[in-house]
C-alpha cells in the first residue's frame, strides 16, 4: 500500500507504507538461549534452481513489513522493550505538561492533535544503572545488549562454519572487530565508551540498535518539517519510508509549529531511535532570536523531549566564545544550525556558551532517560576551503573534553563530524577524532568531496561517506540529492538511504566484517546465473533494479533470458562464459604441451564449443 | 533545442540537442604565441553584485553549445586539426571500400545511409614520426600538444598570481603535477608514455585533450545501440549529451547492424576521441561465432575503423590462453566481452590469441594513423569475490610487457582496469599497474565497491572512481544506473556523465591540481552570499539544481531569497552567521579579559546583533 496523503494540513496522519520489500518476508530469531527477545530480519527466497536457501538481511523497517502486524498510528507500535524497562529500578513520575510554546504556540484550528498513544512517563533514580554504559559498567548484561548481538551476527554463524567467508583481506585500521558479537563483547564495547545503544527509557517501542566502530556501519536519515513546508502526515510516513529502505536511526529535524505533537506521531511509531536538535526548539520558544535562549528554555526543552522518547541528542557544547573569531575568515562561515545559534548567543552576551557552562547539569538531565548524546560539531566546514581548519579542530578538542564529563555521569556518548572535506583530508579527521575522543563513535555527515554538484550531493558525500566509514566511523548521516536546494521530499529521502546504504556496506567490505560479503557473493552468484528475479531481489532497491531491467525488456520470459539489452544476446560475456566451466576446467592440464592441443580443441569443439558447461 | 527522434528506424539522425549550457557561453581563447590555436572554454557569467567576473571551466562540448555555429550533421564539424594534419608527412590512400559485413550484411531497406561529409584518408609513411609519440619522442611539439596544455591550465596563471590557491595541500602519490603546464611538459609526459593525446589523424574534427596521472582526471561515456534496442539517431544525439555534460572522450560500443554507417556519423560529427572494441565488428562479421574470428577478418576491421578515424582502440590481447583456466574458479567467471570472445577462440583452437601473436602487426597497422592502444582487461573481475586475483593479476603483467613492445613501435598506449574491487584492494590495482606498464595511463572502469546495488551502479562506482583518480588513474569510464540491467538511454547518460564529473574533480581536489579548488571555492562563496543564480550556475548541472530548488521556492524573489526550504528563514545558518563578520573580527580582541565583555556585548547588540556584518 502507497500512502497519498489527502486529508489536511492539520490532520493526523492516518495511513503509511506497509508491505513487505519485493521478494522477501519478515522473521523474527530468538537470541540464543532467551527465547524472549525475537530479533527481526528479512528473508529473501532465492528461486527453486539456484540451490540456495533462503538470504536473511538486517533489517531495520519495524512491524511495516510484517503482515501479521496491524498498523494503527494512533495506538502506536507494539512496546518491544516494555517489560525489559519495567523490570529496572525506575520511577513513574508526572508528566511534564504541554505548554502551548511547546507547538510554537500555533492557534488552535492550526494545531496538530498529539497522538493519542498512552505510555507512562519514567526516570531513573539517582545511585542506581540505568543507562547502557551505567549497566555495561556494573557488568550487567541488558536485555538491549543481547538483542544487538544477535542482530548484529546475521550470517557469521554460517560464515565461521564454512571458514572460506571469514574476514581474510579487510583493512581495518585499528579496529577491534570480533569473528562472532557476543553480549559480553557488546557490553565490554559500550563499558569503555566505544559503542552506544541509543535507547531512552520512555522509549519502549524501539527495536535496539548499536553504533560503534567493531559493529556493522550505520546510517541515519534525517527527516522534520520546516516553517516553510510539509505536514505531519509527510513526515510520520517519511519516518517509515526511511527505515523501509535501511535508516538505523532517524533524526526529526522540525523547526515549524505543531513540533511538539508531530514528535508525539514519530515516537510512538518508531522502531529505531530517535535523534533530535533540542537547541531548534528551544529557539522556537523564544520567537527564534538566538540572543533570547538561556539555560531554562533549554533545560526544560531537554526535559520536555527526553520525556517523550527521544533516543539522542545533539548538543552543541563545543562551539565556545573563543572559537567563534577563529571562523571570521572561512569561506563558509559557520554552517551548522545549532553551531550558528550558539555562536549568536556567545556573542551576543559575550559570554561562554551556557550549554558548555552547564554541561555536568545537561548530563544528569540526559542520564535519567538514558539519552545519549550527539556533540554537535557546530563550527564543521561547510566547504572544501574551510576543512579541517583551526575552528573546527578547536572545537573537536573540547568535544574530546566533554566525552569524558558525560562518561564520568554515566551517559552514552558519541561525536558529530563533518562536512564538506576533499578526499586527502578525510583521514585527518578520522585519526583525531579517535585520539582525542577516546573512540568514542564517530557520527559523520557525508563528508562531501566536493561543492560543485548541488543536485547531486548524496553523491558528493557518498563518495567520502564510505571512506571515513571505512577509516572508522560508526555512522553515517545521509545526505539527499536536495542538500543546499530545498526540502528532501519521499523520493528524495529513499535515494538518500539506498546511497548511504551503499557507503556503509562498501565500509563494511573494506573493514573486513565477518559475512558482510555474503550478500555481495550471492548475488554476484544470481547475476552469473541469469536468475535475473533472485539479482533484483538481493539488491538494496529491488523495485528500481526491475524497473530498469524491464524499460527495455519487460516481458516475463526474459527474467530468464541469457542477457539483457546492454549488450543483447549475441554479445553478453556472462552468456559466452556461463557454459564454459567443465571445458576450463578440463583445460587446466598444462596448456604449454602442445601436443594436446589439437586434442583438446576437438573435445572443446565436440562439447558444443560452449566456454562454461555448468556443473 | 531539444532534439525529439521522430523519423523510422532507419532514418539519417538529423538533430541533436545543442545551444549554450545555463548562465554560459563558449570562448575561444588563442595558445599563448599562438593565434592560429584557439582552445574552447566555457564562461560562466557571474551576478554583478558578486563583485567576481566570469568564470572559466574546461569545456568537452564542442561546437554545438556555440550559438555562432550552424550544425549541419551532414556536413559533420568544422575541422580543427584539418591544417595540422597535412602539413604532416602523410599521404592519402585510396579508402577501403565498404563491405556488406560492415553493416552486418543488413538488406538494403534497413540499411542506415553513412554521413555524406567527405573527408580525404590519410596515412602516415614508415620512418616518419606520426604519432603524437613519435613526434614527442623526435623532440617535436605538435599543435596537439600546444593546444592540450593551454586547455589544461585553466586558471592556473590566475592561481599562480595569489599565492593563495597554490597547490598546497594535495596527496598525489608520487604524480608530477606541475603548477603551470608548458608545450614542452606535455612532450615530455607523452614521450616517457606518462600521458596520451588520442588523434587519429583522419579524425580531423578533434579538439585534442591529454590523458595522464599529471594531467586532469578525464572521463569516458559509453554509447551505441545493440541488437536489442536503439537507433542511428539516439547514439548520435547520445554523443552530443554526453559531451555536454563533460564525457572527454565517448567509446562506440555498438554491436548491431549498420554500425559502420552510424560510426561515420559519430567520428564526423564528434570533437572529442572516438574509442571501440574493433573484437565486436569483427564478430559481427563472422556472424557470432568466436570460434570463426581470424586475424584476416579482424585485421580488415582495424583498418576499417581507422580509415574511418577512430581515435583509440581497446585491444584484449592480454587474454592468453594461460590465463583462461584462472577464472574457472571464480564467482563470474569473465565478465568482458571482448575477454570472453577471446577466451572463446583460444579454448576453440586450443591457441594462443590472435591478438597477442599478432601484436606487432596491431601496431605497425595503429601507428599509420595513430590509433592510440587501450590495452583491454579482459579478465577483469566482475564481482567483489573475484577482486585481485591470478586471472586479473596475470592478465595486467602481459599488459605491462604489450606497452614496452607498443612503444617500440611508435605507438600511444593505455591500460584499461578493473572492474568491481572493494576499497581496501583498489591502491593495489593502482600501484601495480604504475609498476607493471611503466606509468602508461591507467583507464578505469569503476571500480565498483560493492555488488549489491543495481540501479545506482553509477554510486557505487563512484566511490571506487574518485579513489582510484586520486591514486593516479588518469580516466574514468563512467557507469550509468542501468549497468547490469539494460542499456542506458539520454537521462542515464547524463546522471553518468554528471557522476564521473563529480569523481575525477574530487580526484583532482585531493590530488592537489594546481587551480582545480577554485571552482569550489566561487560556488561556496556564491552558497554563503545567497545568489542563487550564481550558484546553480556554476554547478556541474544549473539545470537540476534549479530545478530542485524551485520545487519548493519557484519564485524569482526566492533566488536572492536569505534562506530555501530545507531549514527555512529562520534557521538557515548561513543567514544567521552571514552578517556576523565584523563583529567576529572586532571579537578578536582577547576573549578571556572579562573586563571587556560586557562592553563587547553592548557593541554587538548596538550593531544589529547580527553575526557577520557584510564588509
Amino acid at each position: 500500500m502507497n500512502a497519498t496523503p489527502k486529508h489536511p494540513f492539520t490532520a493526523a496522519p492516518v495511513a503509511v507504507t506497509t508491505g513487505a520489500i519485493a521478494g522477501s518476508r519478515k522473521v523474527h530469531v530468538p537470541a540464543p538461549g532467551r527465547p524472549d527477545i525475537a530479533v527481526p530480519f528479512r528473508e529473501i527466497a532465492l528461486s527453486e534452481g539456484s540451490g540456495e536457501g533462503p538470504f536473511r538481511v538486517y533489517d531495520t523497517s519495524g512491524p511495516y513489513t510484517d503482515p501479521a502486524v496491524a498498523i494503527d498510528l494512533k495506538t502506536g507500535l507494539p512496546q518491544v522493550r516494555r517489560a525489559w524497562v519495567d523490570g529496572r529500578t525506575v520511577e513513574r513520575i508526572e508528566a511534564r505538561a504541554v505548554k502551548p510554546e511547546d507547538n510554537g504556540n500555533v492557534s488552535p484550528e492550526k494545531l496538530v492533535p498529539a497522538c493519542p498513544a498512552e505510555r507512562p512517563v519514567l526516570a531513573g533514580l539517582s545511585g542506581k544503572p540505568i543507562t547502557q554504559y551505567e549497566f555495561a559498567r556494573a557488568g550487567i548484561i541488558t536485555e538491549e545488549m543481547i538483542y544487538v548481538a544477535h542482530r548484529e551476527n546475521l550470517g557469521r554463524a554460517a560464515a565461521l562454519d564454512g571458514a572460506k567467508a571469514r574476514r581474510a583481506d579487510g583493512e581495518d585500521f585499528g579496529a577491534a572487530i570480533p569473528d562472532f558479537v557476543t553480549p559480553e563483547f557488546v557490553r565490554q564495547e559500550i563499558a569503555r565508551g566505544r559503542a552506544i545503544i541509543p535507547a531512552n527509557i520512555n522509549h519502549t517501542e524501539l527495536e535496539p540498535t548499536i553504533i560503534g566502530r567493531n559493529f556493522l556501519v550505520k546510517i541515519n536519515a534525517n527527516i522534520g518539517n520546516s516553517a516553510v513546508t510539509s505536514t505531519a502526515d509527510e513526515e510520520v510516513e517519511k519516518l517509515v519510508w526511511a527505515i523501509r529502505w535501511g535508516a538505523d536511526t532517524v533524526m526529526d529535524l522540525s523547526t515549524g509549529r505543531n513540533i511538539h505533537n508531530i514528535r508525539s506521531w514519530i515516537l510512538r511509531n518508531a522502531p529505531v531511535p530517535i535523534g533530535t536538535v533540542p537547541i531548534y526548539q528551544a529557539l522556537e520558544k523564544v520567537d527564534g532570536d538566538p540572543a533570547r535562549l538561556d539555560w531554562e528554555v533549554f533545560k526544560d526543552t531537554l526535559i520536555e523531549q527526553a520525556e517523550q522518547g527521544v533516543d539522542y541528542f545533539t548538543i552543541h557544547a563545543g562551539v565556545r566564545l573563543a572559537y567563534v573569531p577563529l571562523t571570521a575568515d572561512r569561506v563558509t562561515g559557520i554552517v551548522s544550525r545549532g553551531g550558528s545559534i550558539m555562536a549568536r548567543w556567545c556573542l551576543s552576551h559575550h559570554k561562554e556558551s551556557f550549554l558548555y557552562e552547564r554541561f555536568d547539569e545537561i548530563c544528569d538531565i540526559m542520564r535519567k532517560y538514558d539519552v545519549s548524546f550527539s556533540l554537535g560539531d557546530g563550527l564543521r566546514p561547510g566547504s572544501i576551503a574551510d576543512a579541517n581548519d583551526a575552528a573546527q579542530f578547536a572545537e573537536l578538542e573540547t568535544l574530546g573534553e566533554l566525552t569524558k564529563v558525560a562518561w564520568d555521569k554515566g551517559c552514552q556518548v558519541m561525536i558529530e563530524g563533518p562536512g564538506h572535506v576533499p578526499m586527502h583530508k578525510i583521514k585527518e579527521n578520522m585519526d583525531k577524532q579517535l585520539r582525542e575522543c577516546g573512540e568514542a563513535p564517530f557520527y559523520t555527515l557525508g563528508p562531501l568531496t566536493t561543492d560543485i554538484a548541488p543536485g547531486y550531493d548524496h553523491i558528493t558525500s557518498a563518495i567520502g561517506a564510505a571512506m571515513i566509514g571505512w577509516f572508522g566511523t560508526a555512522m553515517l548521516c545521509y545526505v539527499t540529492p536536495k542538500e543546499h536546494l530545498g526540502l528532501p521530499n519521499r523520493d528524495d529521502v529513499k535515494v538518500g538511504v539506498i546511497t548511504y546504504k551503499i557507503a556503509a556496506h562498501a565500509a563494511d567490505l573494506a573493514k573486513g566484517h565477518p559475512a558482510a560479503k555474503l550478500r555481495d557473493d550471492a548475488l554476484s552468484r544470481a547475476r552469473f546465473d541469469f536468475r535475473w528475479q533472485d539479482q533484483f531481489n538481493l539488491s538494496l532497491d529491488p523495485d528500481t533494479a526491475c524497473a530498469y531491467h524491464d524499460e527495455t525488456l519487460p516481458k516475463d520470459a526474459h527474467k530468464v533470458a541469457h542477457f539483457c539489452s546492454m549488450c543483447g544476446p549475441k554479445f553478453c560475456s556472462m552468456k559466452i562464459t556461463q557454459d564454459l566451466r567443465a571445458e576450463v576446467r578440463a583445460s587446466q592440464a598444462p596448456v604449454d604441451a602442445q601436443a594436446g592441443m589439437a586434442q583438446m580443441s576437438e573435445a572443446f569443439r565436440a562439447a558444443g564449443s560452449q566456454i562454461y558447461v555448468k556443473t
